[in-house]
């Protein structure tokens, strides 16, 4: 709580997690383009390539955008908590249009080429975490965003919301993973064992995304780094606690 | 800190939730048990059904007992911190040896029938949650076993090894759902697509395991079920923070 009077720019070491987690979700949209183009045939709306829209929408929307969007309170730890709190919720906004357009692009390639639906692990896992990740952002807007939700009930929910934020971008994750054996043991099965370039680029990708989730998760969880309540923050839940009498919240997320 | 005067015998929720995550668990063995016995042939160290030995022992190994590893903390709250780590560290001893003979098994399988090794994204994953998970238990005894540690370095270390700790219990599941994944299309790739029953039991096999994971997730994740310090040991570690004017642990894992 003393640091929130002193307010450092940002607490040492945070800046450089960030910073290589960054570089991290770059280089993991960077590999899933470059698979998609070098070995793939490349990207298009329409033909056989439109199943390539999959992978790239679901890297950038569902983990890149995702994980991102849970760094904001780190990050954005001297703006207003209403500004954060809208960048967070915007960034999953987008995170979930990216991502349904990465949906709707393979449930169109399978139409056309009579493909089976939702018959796959990975189908299976996507598609939850897709609508637990669409819930989670309805709940976090009736209660953080809308004005009805009392002050208790947002301290109550909170925890909630963090451990499932959490829960749903690793899931994510590993739905990616998933998706990376799946298209390998579809386009490339009888060479996979022979160590072929786009086996190793596949397998580099999915170690990359653990990595990138490691990196997340470690900055979420590192309890120096959470955000602190802003001096006004502070003063206005002190008010609310008298006024309702209900829990404290901690001020940080 | 209060609580641990009074020291329920478990708090309101925490018994039940472990309830569930132990059937979960169980149900977890049995569905891979019943997937090998009833569509793969069986389990026998000699001949093709060598393989079978692997996910079952990583299943039981790297998933079940490692989760448990993890609860004893908030499972055996009254009993003495020395007896509750020598449990976590056995239990994860028992975890190790189980994932070894499941490694052995596929090893041999695949000497034996020429079959090349760890080029898949599974074996990639697998072979590193594997080898970082003998470095934690290593550390582990290093730091909170063996009597040479300082309190302040315990201290210390100890955020890092419940962060790594969870990290590698998670990218365990997320391993065994790669070798779901594999198993299957090496084996039903024609079929599974017409949602087949041995598809249906490890799609569901793989939703069972990520819930057993959210599960053990939620119950370590919440503050009010953590291990509150036995009265002695908060006495112990005030003398401690006096002699060494180091950081004071928290107490609770």
């Amino acid at each position: 709580m003393e640091d929130s009077l002193a307010r450092p720019l940002s607490p040492a070491g945070l800046s450089c997690y960030v910073a290589i987690s960054q570089f991290l979700g770059l280089t993991v949209i960077a590999m899933t383009g470059a698979w998609m183009g070098q070995f793939r045939g490349g990207i298009a709306w329409q033909s056989l390539l439109q199943f390539n829209v999959h992978p790239l929408c679901m890297i950038i929307g569902m983990v890149f955008l995702q994980g991102d969007a849970l760094l904001v309170y780190r990050v954005f730890r001297n703006e207003s908590k209403r500004s954060t709190k809208i960048l967070h919720g915007l960034l999953h906004v987008l995170a979930l249009v990216i991502a349904l357009v990465g949906l709707i692009a393979v449930f169109d390639y399978h139409r056309k080429n009579n493909f089976a639906d939702m018959y796959s692990l990975h189908s299976w896992c996507g598609i939850s975490a897709f609508s637990l990740y669409f819930i989670q952002w309805l709940m976090g807007f009736s209660f953080f965003l809308f004005p009805g939700a009392s002050f208790s009930l947002r301290s109550k929910y909170k925890s909630h919301h963090v451990f499932f934020g959490i829960f749903l971008f690793i899931l994510s994750i590993a739905t990616c993973l998933l998706g990376i054996k799946e298209l390998l043991l579809f386009s490339i099965k009888t060479t996979y064992s022979s160590f072929v370039p786009e086996g190793i680029l596949a397998n580099v990708l999915g170690l990359l995304l653990i990595t990138f989730g490691l990196l997340i998760g470690y900055i979420l969880t590192r309890d120096e780094w959470k955000r602190p309540p802003l001096a006004e923050e502070l003063a206005l839940s002190m008010d609310f606690k008298n006024l309702t009498e209900g829990e404290s919240p901690s001020g940080s997320q």
